[in-house]
């Protein structure tokens, strides 16, 4: 166990609770609150989130004395308060005093007030009140019992991470110009002589507003890049103050990890270069959409879950905000059924998180998020969800003894947002092929099996895995390059997928023929995309079905074609590859192969690898283990609605259960067997 | 018959005719259309909708001389003229000077001249010179002997109904103000502790303008609420100047009922609220889409008639406009096909229309509305279209004695403005739950049996209703659940489906258990919604399929469980109940029934009621029955392919043939029975 | 051969060769440039499109150097060059200068730079800047031995071409009353009396920025005729200095015919009024899309070069940009499987093209269209894409005879881009009736069975054909009328399309019967459209499938009544008619044939005509030819996936093979046959 990560850790077992908003409750349902948490096992709420107009009325008014009341209630009651800075949604006077604090979109229209996260990141304004604020909370509750982490901001990057405003502007020219140097570097790297972009002052710089059609990519990129690091610095300024006046007290701010949609597939922040920032990371997670079958919601949580895992630096983490059944804020909200509460709490849990979370305590009877799922529903604790809900916190008591073990993995995936940015970008070969999507695809062809993957950023090091994927890594230094290369040399069984090392950091393709960055490494050479569309698909000799991607390619005489095109003109073309490099080797993937084709590729790692797989289980079914020395716990989920037998032998923290070589577990349950070593 | 009402009509039989757009045309034209009127038997129409920039072509000028000739004409030739205020579309030059006046966009874009209706509700330079205009009229033709009726604006609320101009949002405030009195009232209304969103000072509040997410459902909702009172305010300050001036002639603006698209399914105003401020309630309703089946355009027409007649308190109203074949405004403009003309007039009239009229009588030769349909095509009157029309006038002047006498319904299904509002913003748990739509499909539950409804407010005295149907009533004030549950104590059969009675007035969700205004009369309780995905269905144990909706149910001893779930999770929980409460009862549909399923269920209550059904002659058949004391009137309209045979005797109005017991009635065609009683 | 075109056509044979950016490469590799260029054949190369940043760094200073030492490597290599006036793409620091100057959106959005095209058509300080620039060129290279011919901006009207700005609306209102004089007549032509639009002062017209609903058609319809001429005025004020200062020097601009997408299906430059003032009319073409079947890409680029020939009065024309394979700019971007490439090239060439020019010589490593494809791809060298180039520049450099020869066609099919603005517009019957989509399937029609098409204004003399086809001619003028009635009484087979002649040029409907301008010379009236649904389709007494459009409709007694309608309420009514006209006919079609419709249509056309067509090969073969004198070229394309038989006899300029009788023709390949006459 880490001793240091315990100093920080907000409670002593696994963290339970949520977001605690007793603002919006007369005093008299604080105290039933505070005696429901008992009931359920709650000992950990995050405070204040929404509190600024509460605790600041008016530009010259403070009001604390509720907060006092309630963090006294806290603490009377043993539950440890995350009590959060109260900056991330400023109260209507003061979007109102200084309009210009309020963000901008890419068609200069700034936002209304009437909402929340209404302030653009680099508002000197915001900046300065804002401060002002974290210093008044640290002041007065740095000493208080209850307290035993502060929460900079919330979900900092959901909605107002691109502000296109004259002050992001002005701090953009800042950190390009940190970043170049001289506006020759920058011209150079923007590859401004295309279209006649070429800057002669750094003035003229812009962020990328609307323009009359494609943007540079470059400058696109750079202002992700610079959205993230804005805000980044925001929660580093708010740290600031709190080091200062409360040293020892813990900080953090919950991420969104993985819970990008649509255009923004893995969100605004780079999460990579935040979490090192982060005494205990935390993170947020919601299922997205009634999608089923391989992109079922609960894959796309242990993906998250995974990645949280990966930039945490394989530390456990803490899951601030999940749901108990529906959220409110799709067009159609599915409520979770009975047992899946559990399943998807523990999946984080297996994955690596010691505290499980939620947003709310108590479902709000008015505002934007009515009707948002709580633990105490709307129909009040004589319900089947509270009863759930009484129940896992029962269950999780048992489970204190897995706080932290670790989650041990031998794969690696590789992700990395900027690569993702850059892919999100119009002009590409095919907007389908998403690199956050492929690597979706690369875990799930390992977890379908029972193989835990580190989903990591491509900074990680690599020398402990004896797989690593590399997933559409369009964007990729030679650093990095090296770096997967090595890992090949020493003995990993590295695959690379197609549009992987095709440009470098400033998004300049790698002349020569793709993969630039990996071509020596695997021993192929790309001529040209030839992307599928929409529906598309192709055969490989060896069976495997692709989709979204193909290119003709040339392999050197020492590597082993292990699959070729059956079609068309690039028939007996090479598509699946695999060269021996040092104790280990270098395959490469010419297409995206679909979910079987996945599942026959990691099995075919898996066994260069020596690493056993279950595939016989059945994707329904997910297997993950925590371990810590001698002790070890096999998580086990049934997603599916049979019954299944899983070898196992321990007792089971769910049911309480002694397991002896085979556990029955019944459609929908979850088990945690302490094994016996 | 409603002697004070006839002293209102603007003519003694049917009024029949439409808009009247002189302007676009010669003089030689205008003589030549008083022909073509008398040889269809029109006898009203509305002059002057467009003809502000005519009539003040400059800030300066007036010209009203072409206007008298046309008024001299009108009454030369017996032609009743309900003249319009000619407020409706500012000419360039008012706009021009006063940019103020034009309406600005949710995102803070004012809207440019060059279409209609380009001005603010909330404009004071507007008002003014609107208002100037009204009195010039007013002075001018109040004593004309053309003039029947006044016809305030057009529209209103079509195009311009949410303006966020400064105008607006001032007045936004004094009608918050109003409401709420003080500040700490409209913070508890909204419930602005959520999301750090309290008020300080009436001066911060703004418009719902578009921020950077969800905005606050109670500042949503009232501004909906403020925006329809706010056209409402510009209609009754030109009602004063034109009952202060002509007491005596009567006043109507043409609604839009039912004719709200897409997200704002029910539209903008709440007729509900304007209905009390007419003289005669009149409408404008085209049929929307190639849509078929269920969901088939007439469906619409006839659910749109009977809610104009529910807010017009069941008096006789007048059809503004519809179209005698294709519109110009959808994506493809289906035209009618012979025959449908005719039954589309006939079903207004069948549900309370004592007026037909269309846009236009001439069909434009330029401007935006060219390729709409008129009385008189572009072909002139040699064709089948101009043939049809003097048909419908000849069959129309046959039915005079239909005029004042009323549609008799037994059966109430509810609808108010107020919860679609708020049910058309996000954060709902379904946005596929609609008010609307539920509505529509209960009333096509009873309708494809010839059961006739009175669609009505929620504030609708309920005492004479042997069937009430609350359909998603999701906004609900104590008094209304109070006067349904009444209804059943006296009587009636009751039925509230699903997400009916969720929140009071302010949106605040009634906790404890859903429905929380109907959970004591239903004698169920909910505790946590189901809502399905598109396209997903159940089944239920009575076979009816249920879509859109489900949830975790439990009923009180005294209820009768009618059907059950029968799949997953929700196995054996009731859906479908029906409590016996005084001498009526009270039924809980817990899912949204299939067509099918809603026939089921309101033969099922019809059979409770004592009500008679003809289910047996098909969907296709429309059968309508209006009476006036002994003497009564049955409308059947044959919507199918095939021809169909009903029960009926008397004397057909449409063909003039004797029924005597069974009407044959040809694919298409309609018929009208003066019965003999 | 036309010896006045060979003074201004740049190289002596084929021009081959495409856009020439050496500013984005470092010194030595523009020396490898034209060793490549050498060994591919590339004689034309256009240099400077996107130089502007680099020749005028700032405001003050200039820097021509390094394009003096690339004209002079492209002479010391031979190579001609088409020089651009590099006007296009403005340099950051003069909008950032001179903000009014960049473009305006319809919603008063102001575009950012960052891309390219940034300026307004109408905007006096970027005419002022560019023409000083021009004049710079002018000077320094009009005596330069490399220069070949002037290329003006880049693309005139891709993305800037409707601006909303002042300056672009003071422009609008100068054109304006030069076209009418007189507000009295722009009221009449606008149809102001409707919906109050009547103007009272020129200065309260602004473009048709979004207003609250419909907009006025003819306004819209005389923003597009403005939004052309206004860019069409920068054109010529570039050409007014460059034929000042080099007199002798042929100017072009690249269109973009056919490349209209979406909403705007046949872009925004009226290229009938731009093609006679080019020294030789260029164009661009790419292919969009992976579609397949008849709306396959090839289709398109057939339909596009028949009407670049049409503008160009049937005088040869340059291809100044297609693409070796893949694009760039779409959502995915197939690229060109082997021999594609050459099929593409061949086809323009078939059809009048002397000059095959790609964008872009060598691929860019950066910026916005690094994944365009080019004729030396990122591989480089050593690469399929490459020889394939290789390949066809050999192959052209044998067909070099072909310059100057003609295409000579007997079919005419009309378009206009008046009418095909006119039909983008809301408001119209059915929005799926667009002329240029009617004109697709026209040509198609007849391309499928080897019959060539000119694609011509309707303003072009008809007199040489002996087929035309008027699809879908919505506006039409009487002259225009006429002269098709013309065309028909000297002896052409006329066929007239549905919603042909409907409006006069105003937008006016011309009344008494649809189509108002053929109704004399069809011996048929229409009385009412009926638009079909999407996706319905109608089956004529011949078996022809209707799509789109249906009509009632009446003939005369002496008209042929070829096909009827079947079923619904038009069954019996005439649907495909023929009257007898002087020595020729005039045929209507009142719907919209299917392919199989279009070709049985197009093949009773031909008979008619007494033209040979080739039914039998297939639609998959594409053949055309060239003549010049006692010359031929037959190109034959094999677009499908095997091979075919066609009879022909000659030299195969591709293969080098003798061909005597039949050609058998590979799947995918391409034949040149210089013919034995």
């Amino acid at each position: 166990m880490d001793t240091a990560r315990r100093s920080t850790w907000p409670t002593q077992g696994i963290s339970f609770g949520g977001d605690y908003n007793p603002e919006q409750w007369p005093e008299d349902v604080w105290r039933r609150d505070v005696e429901l948490m008992h009931e359920a096992g709650v000992d950990f709420v995050t405070v204040g989130v929404f509190s600024w107009a509460r605790l600041q009325p008016t530009a010259s008014t403070w009001d604390f004395e509720w907060l006092d009341r309630v963090m006294d209630l806290m603490h009377q009651g043993d539950i440890r308060v995350d009590l959060a800075t109260a900056t991330a949604s400023p109260p209507p006077w003061l979007a109102t005093a200084y309009p210009q604090m309020r963000p901008v979109d890419e068609r200069g229209y700034r936002y209304a007030i009437g909402s929340r996260q209404t302030w653009s990141p680099s508002s000197a304004v915001y900046r300065e009140h804002s401060l002002a604020l974290v210093e008044k909370m640290a002041h007065r509750y740095g000493e208080h019992p209850a307290l035993a982490m502060w929460h900079v901001s919330n979900e900092l990057g959901c909605h107002n991470a691109l502000c296109y405003s004259d002050d992001s502007a002005h701090a953009f020219r800042e950190w390009l110009s940190a970043r170049y140097i001289d506006l020759e570097t920058l011209n150079t790297a923007w590859g401004t002589d295309f279209w006649s972009q070429r800057y002669s002052d750094w003035d003229e710089i812009v962020p990328p507003s609307v323009s009359t059609t494609f943007g540079n990519p470059t400058h696109q990129l750079d202002w992700r890049r610079f959205c993230s690091d804005a805000l980044l610095e925001q929660y580093r300024a708010e740290k600031a103050v709190l080091n200062r006046i409360t040293p020892d007290v813990p900080v953090t701010t919950n991420f969104m990890v993985g819970m990008g949609q649509g255009p923004a597939l893995a969100g605004n922040m780079d999460y990579a270069s935040w979490a090192p920032e982060q005494d205990i990371v935390s993170t947020d997670h919601y299922l997205v959409g009634p999608e089923t079958g391989d992109a079922a919601a609960h894959h796309k949580l242990s993906f998250s879950a995974d990645l949280t895992r990966g930039v945490a630096g394989r530390r456990p983490w803490l899951l601030m905000e999940h749901s108990t059944s529906a959220v409110n804020w799709q067009h159609i909200n599915r409520a979770k059924v009975p047992g899946e509460m559990m399943r998807n709490s523990l999946a984080h849990m297996a994955r690596g998180a010691d505290g499980i979370a939620y947003f709310q305590f108590r479902a709000s009877k008015a505002g934007a998020e009515k009707f948002h799922s709580a633990l105490v529903p709307h129909a009040g604790e004589d319900s089947a969800r509270w009863r759930e809900v009484v129940e896992l916190g029962a269950a999780l008591r048992r489970m204190a003894p897995v706080v932290g073990s670790t989650v041990d993995a031998r794969v690696a995936v590789l992700f990395d947002w900027a690569s993702q940015w850059a892919c999100e970008q119009e002009g590409h070969p095919s907007m389908a092929m998403q690199p956050m999507e492929i690597a979706r695809r690369a875990h799930y062809g390992f977890t379908s099996a029972g193989v835990t993957c580190d989903v990591v950023p491509s900074s990680t090091d690599l020398s402990g895995y004896d797989v690593v994927v590399v997933p559409a890594l369009y964007l990729c230094s030679d650093e990095t390059a090296a770096r997967i290369a090595d890992a090949a040399e020493a003995g990993a069984q590295v695959l690379v997928t197609a549009f992987s090392g095709i440009a470098d950091e400033d998004d300049h393709v790698r002349l020569g023929g793709y993969p630039g960055a990996f071509r020596e490494l695997l021993g192929v050479r790309v001529e040209e995309f030839f992307p599928l569309a929409d529906g598309e698909a192709l055969v490989l000799d060896d069976t495997t079905v692709g989709e979204i991607w193909s290119e003709y390619l040339t392999a050197s005489e020492d590597v082993d074609v292990l699959a070729r095109h059956t079609q068309g003109h690039l028939r007996g073309v090479p598509a699946l590859t695999k060269r021996t490099v040092g104790t280990g080797a270098a395959w490469y993937a010419a297409t995206v192969p679909d979910t079987a084709g996945w599942a026959a590729l990691a099995d075919k790692l898996c066994a260069a690898a020596n690493i056993d797989s279950r595939r016989d289980l059945g994707s329904d079914v997910e297997i993950v283990r925590r371990s810590a020395g001698e002790q070890s716990w096999l998580f086990v989920l049934n997603h599916g609605t049979d019954k299944v037998s899983v070898p196992a032998s321990g007792t089971d923290l769910v049911s309480g259960a002694q397991i002896d070589g085979e556990l029955i577990l019944a459609a929908g349950a979850s088990a945690v067997i302490a094994e016996a070593r």
